[in-house]
């Protein structure tokens, strides 16, 4: 079967399909019920749940649904061939991509909130989609609630966007805001997240920076035109993010935050892209700086527009089922109009820059011998590797002193050579903090 | 000629008329000819200009295209028949409603900043364009630059905004920020604001809030899916706002800002919305205190999404010209798919609340006569209102005291009696500042 089944969207009736009836799931499944008028009013036909598919469909819900709609067999429920849109929150690669695949092949447009699937395979939905002549939106795989991919596809479509810099996982951002303003160091204030339910037991995902590595990808594909994926990502996360680490940042009136950043910039054959994931002091005076919590935010850089910034809630379930409820308006009317809305637009097809040629300005923090020509012999080895320091604080202690470095912009290779380089000196009996500084003109 | 005369698009090809070659125009011209190709590859036809409307078609004018473009005749070149898109950017009721109904009937599209005709007769133009079955689209309408009425027409069309809280004019922030950051009066600042550009010569349009009530009218038009005009509207401006006020702001842990507040609250007959624009004072710890100089901020709160911001520069030619472009490119995909995009949502039909009946709390500082009972009779006017006070501050002064009383939420109407009932008490020597209180709960 390679064409959609289902015709013109005829009664009035938009017939949805729920995969997922988790946090995000049961919210979607409240809104649709309580907001049917409005709903109805917005996409000219109203949305009805024809099923649920759940892995236990026994389990007590709060959701006002008739337990009839609930089913485990997803793809059953994705093939009967009179669904017009199916929501897929189940998450993660399989099953969530066959369902989603099923579902286009069966004529549903799809709304998703799967960032995992998106950043590792986008490429195989979309043209999915593009063969069945359905949609697959997607506003929820990326900061929540908040409005970012339809601003870049289609606010944006008319610039030229030079850079993304967002803080887009709330969990690392609530770990990282904690240890600033208490001063604790990451495991505890990673059990403090946990207690508040802000982390997972497992907290991976996020610590490690995977779940921003994904919303990288999205955001990098969306914002320049062009294909990037997960594997394009350079990651790091923040579990080696220290106490002395964050202190050090406070002192150059900066604050620490896993940020992912996506930047086009030009190269020998064309403009290329880089997308990396990894925490980074900024300046206090930055917009994101005052991003607390768990909150979200994403920063954006285009060429006429200038600077904006997106904020608001990253997750949770109603704030996320407000950005797939937005999606289902849209897709319900492009059926209606019997029409796609913005595809995949990978025109520029650019070259992914390697980390190591990416440019960024080093904070290292080193601890030395308290001796004549010691910042001499540091300042070489800055040298040896052609990067220029921009500033250097040194603070005397007992018999030792620390030297606290931030140099210009350079090839990250370059810098994690000096760093290395530090390392070896003689002088330097310890380098203590080492850390990206972004959102700051030079 | 009631119907569209242009066809499909033929050839990939999407003529653009162009109303205006001043600050945004001339951005506009510059950008579509300098990113063709971008553009090309994200509508898929090519944009190319087919005349531009200006006064004086011999001025020079830093805009690469052919001088043969230019034309006096703004009529003739929007009824010319085989336009695709009219951008319009000469602002004002007349011409530029005649023209843009013209361009309608004529079977163009139309992309417009025009914010005072749409808030003073939407109804026609979005009637128009109904009737001929074009899009007309206005995102740069509304704090420049920043996307916000996509996200509220379409991003948050799942969900129900209660409350949009907007910095809208730059030139006033300028003016309120200056006056907090230096302790100018409003006379100096102005003056400072006009020497830098972000103030006109006549300043009357901002300063009086014209210009953001005409904003205000837009957003809760978009945000409640309900009519709001201009005239509904209640504005008060910020030529009495006073260095006292902005002293007394700073005492509270506030700073002043214009906001444009539009809310959907629950009446008897159905929901009511109010929108207003006022000085009024807010919490440093709110996001928008951090807003500063001419930028732009609209905060938006929804029942399902949560709090969201939207941030960034609100005027100018460049950050302007991206919000055209950005329409352009939809209302081009729409043109090449023959369909409509998102027309106006009015179903709610809300009722205007007056703003007497508004729920809104007051900052008043009264010089008293430093003696017993003063205290006690300042609180029976308050009570005679049935204000509730929430916190009073007391400042003794050799003969005289201050007094800083912040109501609880209260009707509109009865803090502004309340004020009136205060001045006329005998103890009361004078009323240093009354200013509302806003983005705070109680």
């Amino acid at each position: 079967m390679t064409g959609p089944m289902t015709g013109p969207i005829t009664g009035r009736t938009l017939r949805v399909a729920l995969l997922g009836c988790g946090v995000v799931g049961s919210q979607v499944a409240r809104i649709l019920t309580e907001q049917a008028d409005d709903l109805t009013a917005r996409i000219g036909a109203r949305p009805e749940i024809v099923g649920i598919a759940v892995r236990r469909p026994q389990r007590s819900r709060d959701v006002p649904v008739d337990p009839a709609l609930f089913t485990t067999d997803a793809h059953a429920l994705v093939t009967r061939g009179d669904v017009d849109v199916v929501v897929e929150v189940i998450g993660g690669i399989e099953p969530a991509r066959s369902l989603i695949l099923a579902a286009l092949e069966s004529g549903a447009s799809v709304a998703t909130a799967n960032k995992a699937l998106l950043a590792e395979d986008g490429a195989t939905l979309f043209a999915a989609a593009e063969k069945a002549g359905r949609d697959i939106y997607f506003e929820a795989a990326v900061a929540g609630a908040i409005p970012i991919l339809r601003p870049l596809r289609e606010s944006l479509a008319g610039d030229r966007v030079r850079r993304v810099l967002g803080i887009v996982n709330g969990t690392t951002n609530f770990i990282l805001d904690r240890m600033d303003s208490t001063g604790a160091g990451f495991s505890e204030a990673l059990e403090e997240a946990q207690e508040l339910g802000y982390a997972e037991a497992d907290p991976t995902a996020d610590v490690e920076g995977f779940d921003a590595a994904a919303k990288a990808a999205i955001l990098a594909s969306l914002a320049f035109h062009t294909r990037v994926t997960v594997a394009d990502v350079h990651r790091e996360g923040i579990t080696d993010v220290s106490a002395a680490d964050i202190a050090s940042a406070r002192d150059m009136g900066c604050v620490v935050k896993l940020l992912a950043i996506c930047d086009l910039t030009d190269g020998d054959g064309g403009s290329m892209v880089s997308a990396r994931v990894h925490p980074a002091m900024i300046p206090l005076s930055h917009p994101l700086a005052s991003v607390r919590e768990a909150y979200n935010a994403v920063f954006v850089e285009s060429e006429a527009a200038g600077q904006l910034m997106f904020y608001g809630p990253g997750a949770g379930g109603a704030p996320t089922a407000s950005a797939v409820l937005g999606d289902l308006v849209t897709i319900a009317r492009n059926r209606l109009d019997e029409v796609r809305g913005v595809g995949e637009s990978t025109y520029a097809q650019c070259a992914i820059r390697p980390m190591g040629e990416t440019r960024t300005r080093y904070h290292v923090a080193i601890d030395v011998d308290d001796r004549a020509g010691v910042l001499a012999s540091v300042a070489q080895v800055f040298a040896e590797h052609d990067v220029s320091i921009q500033t250097v604080r040194q603070e005397g202690r007992d018999d030792d002193a620390e030297l606290v470095i931030v140099s210009h912009t350079a090839a990250d290779a370059a810098l994690a050579a000096t760093v290395q380089g530090l390392r070896e000196l003689a002088a330097v009996r310890d380098v203590t903090s080492v850390m990206r500084v972004e959102g700051e003109a030079e």
